[in-house]
Order: structure tokens, then C-alpha cells, then sequence
């Protein structure tokens, strides 16, 4: 399998780690969005729609969108409960990460971190909603180990990928105490040394 | 079950209309998001995000997120694809559609016919992203009858919801020849009147 990704990318790591974890194996490719190799003739044929990840399977078939993607390689596996409600309470989280989280966690710190936007000057709508998206993760965070109860799954994977890396797009977790337990447990699930 | 829907909402839609075709009883909770009813105590009780749809399933359990919801609800049935793949391929676009399409298409409705923007002061970028996504399904639809392969799933429910409705939000369907046929044999398979 190729994974075609870019390394700052938080998406296009869920993949990589859901591999390493699986002990899956695959060749990464680099694919610097800055440079715009997302958008390369080349590229686009493998998607159209110039979206970083896309794996291209042993058979040539490719898969876009990282969700998309993990679910389908972890399928069978301890990552993805086997209960028909908890695996709804997991892809709950895997939606809500790509409408309610990303656009405004990952977003803020790409534009901090990658295009040198001052972080006083991002768009206060979307600091207001990353917030939100925090708040909202702490509240269950303080009431289960995991976002799906007691079981490490895809749930955190995604989720982890930028809430670890909020603090480069401004955000501050001094008062998320549960979701900074759960960032150091997530993390040592996956065998990640500390984000910070 | 109870679903917790606004009529309006094409998100909400999709739960109702994958209970209807494979005809699971529920009972419709109207919760009217233009009078604020998402965000009173009780039915942020429900769901700590104020989000519709939500349901309840007969043990008392809620769900939330539309595209979780109907993925639930089809577990086993003709909507998912039995090939591992495919059903990635629908994922694929269950997650596109949240990111890459709601967010244009659905919100420049909301604006136009919810808000009464005038479709000439909405955003341009809302509209040229929105033009992308038709354009993405257009490509896919040239190509096959539904969105994967042959056969009708859920990312055509979940596609359906706001591309039949987006006329509304200004959008110009004329130069999309194939969605247009594929938004006809969607809506039959849904069993729906035409929505234009």
C-alpha cells in the first residue's frame, strides 16, 4: 500500500499511525500542500479532488479521506468496537471531528503555524468554535477513560491528531484537565512521543 | 426510536427518509432550529452539542450526527455495500459530504432561503467551493449510476439531501447533466416527489 501524505498534516498522520499500530505495511509518500504537489496533474488523477490523504491499495485501487481510510484499514481490529452502538458512538466522533473540530482546531494552527498568521488576528469565530470542540471533548472526557467509554478506538486517533497540536494554532488547555489526561493516554497508545 | 429532526433540515431528512425505504418504525420529534429549540436544557440534555438530528433508540440511548445515525440504522442492509472496499468508497463520500459539500451547499440555502440573504451577497468563495462539489459528483456521475458503482447506498442518501435542494441556495444546475439524472433516480429510489 502508498500513502500518499504530507507530514504536517494531522489528517494524512491518523493513517500513518493506524498502520504502524496495525502493523500494516506501506510505502509513504511525501506530498508537500505547500508546494502544491496536491494539485499536480499527476495527483489529481489519483483524486480528483487534490485531497490529502489517499492511499493507493496493493490492487491499485485508491481511498480518500483519512476517516475514510482508517476505518477501512482497521476494520477487524480492537480499533473499532465490535458492539453495533459503540461503533455508532465512534463514527459519531468521526464526523463530528471533520464538521465541528478541524475546520477551526486545525485550520487556526495551520494558518499560525504554515502561512505565519499572527494568532491575535485569526478569525474569532473560529477560535469561539475550536473552544466549543474542546469543551465538548473535556465533557466527555471527564466522564469516560476514552471517547467511546473504556476502549482506546479510531474515536481517539482522530480526534488526537490536532487536538495535540492546539496549542500551535493558539489554543490554550490549561483549564481541559481531562483532555490533557487523555492526550498523554492517547498518545502512548499509539507509541507517539509527547506533542509537547 | 425517536428522532429528534427539524423538517428543514436535509441532514435530518436523511434518518427519515433511510428509516422509510427500509421501514423502520419511528416517531418524528419536531425541534424547530430557526425558534432556538436545539439549544434549550432539555434537548441539550440529549446531545451536549445542540445538534440535529439526534435519536433516541428504544433503550433510551442517543445518537447524534446524521451520517452516523443512517450508518447505524442500514447496518446489514442493501444501503451498505458488502464489499469492504465499497463500503470505503461510500464512507469516502459520507465524509467528503460533511466537509467539502454541506458546508457550501447546504449553508448558502440556509442564508438564501432561511436568513433571506439576497444569493447575490453571499459569499463567493462559499459559492466557487460549492460549484467544486457539483462538479466532483458531476465527474463521479458521468462515470457510474450512483455515487458507488451500480447500486444505490448511502452516499446517495447523504448526497441527495441538500444537492436536490440546491436551487435554492442559488446554485445552477444546468451544466450538470448527469447529477441532474442522478438526482431523479435517487429520489425514486427514496420513493420522494421531485423536489423541483
Amino acid at each position: 500500500m502508498k500513502i500518499y501524505g504530507d507530514g504536517i498534516s494531522g489528517n494524512c498522520l491518523k493513517v500513518k499511525w493506524v498502520c504502524d499500530v496495525l502493523a500494516l505495511p506501506y510505502e509513504w509518500i511525501e506530498v508537500d500542500i505547500l508546494k502544491g504537489e496536491s494539485r499536480t496533474h499527476e495527483f489529481l488523477k489519483l483524486n480528483a479532488g487534490g485531497q490529502v490523504p489517499t492511499v493507493v491499495l496493493d490492487d491499485g485501487r485508491a481511498l480518500a479521506q483519512s476517516n475514510a481510510i482508517i476505518r477501512y484499514l482497521a476494520r477487524g481490529s480492537d480499533l473499532i468496537p465490535t458492539d453495533a452502538y459503540d461503533a455508532a458512538r465512534m463514527d459519531e466522533w468521526l464526523f463530528w471531528e471533520q464538521y465541528s473540530h478541524e475546520p477551526y482546531i486545525a485550520v487556526c494552527r495551520f494558518q499560525v503555524k504554515y502561512q505565519g498568521k499572527p494568532a491575535s488576528e485569526l478569525d474569532p469565530e473560529k477560535i469561539k468554535r475550536g473552544y466549543a470542540a474542546l469543551a465538548r471533548m473535556e465533557h466527555q472526557l471527564a466522564a469516560s477513560r476514552y471517547l467511546v467509554g473504556e476502549r482506546f478506538s479510531l474515536a481517539d486517533v482522530a480526534l488526537l491528531a490536532y487536538t495535540r497540536l492546539a496549542h500551535e494554532g493558539g489554543f490554550h488547555l490549561d483549564g481541559y484537565a481531562s483532555l490533557r489526561r487523555w492526550i498523554g493516554e492517547a498518545e502512548r497508545s499509539l507509541g507517539l512521543p509527547p506533542a509537547r
